[in-house]
C-alpha cells in the first residue's frame, strides 16, 4: 500500500467535549501502519491543543490495531456495548487529567411476595437442594440492561414461581464488595403484593417454591438472619415507594425511577 | 522460532468452574503463532469435554494476541483491573450458554446535611453557576471502588465544604439509564448530621457552598422538584438505616452493608 505523506499527517477525527477530553471517532485507517502514523501525529497535535484525555474506540473487527495504541500509551478502559462490541482506551496527555471509572457494580433484586393468607412465597434454588436444603430465599435475579427495579422483581418473580405480583417498594438493601469479576453489586428486596396463587417453578434454577407463613418463616433456623430481617422489615410496611417527582429538564420519565 | 508439534498440540492451562466454564490462565504464550496454534487446539478438546463457554484473559502487554482471539471467535466480554489491566473475553461452545453480564452501574451519593439551627448544607457546582446559578444541590459525588455508600458520602461532603458529617440513613434513590458510557447509575441521597460548622468549599469544584434554612431552600423555585422531595423525605425521618445482620456464612462484615 502506498500512502502519500500528507495523508499521514492528518489528525484522527475526532470530537473534543467541555472536559477537555478528546473522543476519536471510531472509524479507524483498518491499515495498522497508516493507523499508527496517524495515532502518532494526532497526539502531538492534541497534546498542543491542551487536551488532558484522549479516548480510543476500537471495533473488535479492528482489534489488530489494539496493540499500536497500547504501544503509544493507550491503557484499556472499558468494553462498550454501543454499535457492536468494542474496546475503548484512554490516554492522558495531562498527568493530573481525571479519568471518570467505569461502571463497577451489577444489581439484583428479590421480591417478598405476600399473599392474603399471611404467607409469604419462598424458593429454594436447585444448586442449594443438595448443600443447604432449607436455605429458603426470595424469589428473584439479576436487573437486565436498562431495566427498571420495578419491573425485574416482577419478571423474575414470575419466571421463577409462576406468580403475578405487584410492585409496591423498596423494603432494603445489601452492598457487597466481593461480587463476580470483581465487581461489587446491590441486592435490593422489594414489597410485593401476590396477584395470583398457583405456583409453578422454574424447572431449571428453583427446586422447591412454597408459600409459607410468616411465623413459619421467620423460626425456621435454616433461613438465614438476613432473610427474616428483611421479612419483618417489610411486615412493619416501612418502605421506600416509587414517586413522581420534578427532574432537571433534560431527563425524561422512562429514563428513571425514584424511590424515597 | 522453532517449536516442536508436540508443543502446538498442548492445551492450554485453565481451571473449570462449577457451571462448565472455562478460565484459560493469563498466563499465555506471548508468540502469536504458538498461542494461534495452542487455542486453536485447546478449543478443540474443550469442546469435546463439554465446556460451554471459555474465558480469555489477555493483559495489555499481550494485546497482540487479542486480534488472534477474535478471529477464533471470541467476543469482548469487559475490562478487568486485577493484577493491572487487561481484556477478558468469552466463546460459547454451546449455543444455550448463558454468559453473565459484566457490571453495568456507576453509584454516586449525595449528603442532606442538617446542622442544630434548622439548615441544610447545599452547593451550587462550579459548572452550573453561568448556566443554572441558584440550582442549589447537595455536596455529594461517586463512590470509589470497593468503598461503603456511608463511607462514601461522609468523605464527599468533607472534600466539597470542608463538614464532618454523622451519617444516619438513605433517604431514597434515584435509578437512572441514561448515564455516561451508556452505563445505568444510582444516585442515594444520605441523611447526616453535622459535626461541624465553618465550611471551606473545594475551590476545583464548587461555586457556592451555604447553609440554608429548610424552608427557604423548599420555597427557592430554582430548586428543583427531585431535591425537594428528598429533602421532605430526609425531614420526615423515614430512612432506611444500617443494621448488622446474619449473612451466609462466606460473607465477612468488611465486605457489605445492609440498610432496611
Amino acid at each position: 500500500m502506498i500512502v502519500i505523506g500528507s495523508e499521514l499527517m492528518t489528525v484522527l477525527a475526532a470530537k473534543i467535549n467541555r472536559y477537555r477530553g478528546c473522543w476519536v471517532t471510531p472509524k479507524l485507517p483498518a491499515e495498522p501502519a497508516v493507523f499508527s502514523q496517524r495515532l502518532y501525529y494526532s497526539l502531538q497535535v492534541w497534546q498542543q491543543q491542551g487536551i488532558k484525555v484522549v479516548w480510543l474506540t476500537i471495533p473488535s473487527y479492528l482489534s489488530s490495531l489494539i496493540a499500536i495504541a497500547v504501544k503509544q500509551g493507550f491503557d484499556f478502559h472499558h468494553v462498550s456495548h454501543t454499535d457492536g462490541k468494542s474496546l475503548v482506551l484512554t490516554r492522558r496527555l495531562q498527568t493530573d487529567a481525571v479519568i471518570p471509572e467505569f461502571a463497577n457494580h451489577r444489581i439484583g433484586v428479590g421480591g417478598i411476595v405476600f399473599n392474603n393468607s399471611g404467607q409469604v412465597l419462598t424458593v429454594v434454588e436447585k444448586h442449594d437442594m443438595q448443600r443447604r436444603p432449607g436455605h429458603f430465599k426470595f424469589p428473584g435475579g439479576a436487573v437486565d440492561r436498562h431495566e427498571m427495579l420495578r419491573d425485574a422483581v416482577v419478571r423474575e418473580v414470575y419466571e421463577e414461581t409462576g406468580i403475578r405480583g405487584k410492585f409496591n417498594g423498596i423494603v432494603g438493601f445489601r452492598h457487597y464488595h466481593k461480587g463476580q469479576f470483581g465487581t461489587s453489586d446491590f441486592y435490593f428486596l422489594c414489597h410485593l403484593t401476590a396477584l395470583s396463587t398457583a405456583i409453578a417453578p422454574c424447572p431449571e434454577e428453583i427446586g422447591i417454591a412454597q408459600w409459607m407463613h410468616v411465623d413459619d418463616y421467620l423460626t425456621t433456623e435454616s433461613v438465614i438472619g438476613f432473610n427474616k430481617a428483611m421479612l419483618k422489615a417489610a411486615l412493619s410496611k416501612q418502605y421506600l415507594t416509587t414517586t413522581e417527582v420534578e427532574m432537571i429538564v433534560s431527563i425524561s420519565p422512562e429514563e428513571y425511577e425514584v424511590f424515597l
